[in-house]
C-alpha cells in the first residue's frame, strides 16, 4: 500500500477515538441537566466544575482529532 | 491499493466517529425533557446551558464530518 | 484495488455512523414520552424544543447518509 | 478486488448502520408503554407523537437499507 | 505494506483506545454532579477523589495518544 493511500485509511481510523467522547460529554451535561433539576441549589455547588468536566471529556476527541490531521498532514 | 480507493475507505470509516455524538445528543436532549418534567423550575435554570452542550456535543460529529470530507476532498 | 470497488465497501462503512444517531433519536422521543407522563404540564414547557432536540441529532445520521452518497456518486 | 465482489461486502457492511435504529426505535415504544402505564392519561397527552417518534427513527433504518440497495443495484 | 504506510494505520487505529476513556472521564464527571445534587455534603466528602479519579480515567486516553505519536513518530 502507498503512504498516500495509507494516510485516508490512517484518518479514517483516528476518527473512531472520538466515539466514548461524544458519548461522555453527552453524559456529562445529560447528569448536569438531572443534578439541577432534582436540587437547584446543585448549580452553585457544580459551579465551574462543569466547565472543567466537560472540557476534559472533550479533549479526548480533540487528541483523536489531532491525530488524524497528523495522520493526514503530518 | 491506489490512493482513489483509498479516499472512499477512508471517507466511510471516518463516519464512524460520528457514532458517539449521535448517543451523546440524543442524551442531552432527553435528560433536558426528563429535568423539565420533574422540576419546571430547572427549565431557567439551565436556560441557554442547553445550548451550550447541545453545540459542543454536536461539534464532535462535526469533527468527525470535517476529516471525512477533507480525506475525500482534501 | 479498484476506486469502483473502493467505492462500494467505503459507502457501506460510512452508514455506520448512524448508529448512534439511530439510537439518539430513540432516546430524545423515549424520554420526552417519560417526561409527558410524568407530569403532562411539561408538554406545554417543552415546546418546539422536542423538533429541535430531535432533528439536531437525525441531523448526524444525515451526516453520515451524505458522506455515504458522496462516496457512491461524488 | 472486482467490483461484484466490493458490492457484496458494501452492502453487507451498510446494513451495520441499522445497529442504533434497531435499538432506538425499541427505545420509543418500550418508554411509551411505560409511560402509559405510569400515566394512563397520557395516550391522549402523547397522541400522534408516538406515531412521528417510531417513525423518524425508523427513517435511519432506511437510510442504511437505501444504501445498501444503492451498493448492490446503483 | 511499508513500513511509513504502516504507520499511518497504526497511528489511526492506536486512537480506537481512547474510546473507552472517552465514555470513562463522561462517567465520573456526570456521576460527580449526580452525587452533589442528591447529597450536597459529598462535595467535601469526595474532596480531590473527583481530581484522582478524573485524572488516572483521563490517563488512559493519554496512552493511547502516546502510542499513536510514538507509532507516528517514535
Amino acid at each position: 500500500m502507498e503512504i498516500e493511500a495509507a494516510k485516508m485509511i490512517g484518518a479514517g481510523l483516528a476518527t473512531l477515538g472520538m466515539i466514548g467522547a461524544g458519548l461522555g460529554v453527552g453524559q456529562v451535561w445529560g447528569n448536569y441537566f438531572t443534578a439541577i433539576a432534582r436540587n437547584p441549589a446543585a448549580k452553585d455547588e457544580i459551579g465551574a466544575n462543569i466547565w472543567i468536566g466537560f472540557a476534559v471529556t472533550e479533549a479526548i476527541a480533540i487528541y483523536a482529532l489531532v491525530v488524524a490531521l497528523l495522520v493526514l498532514f503530518g
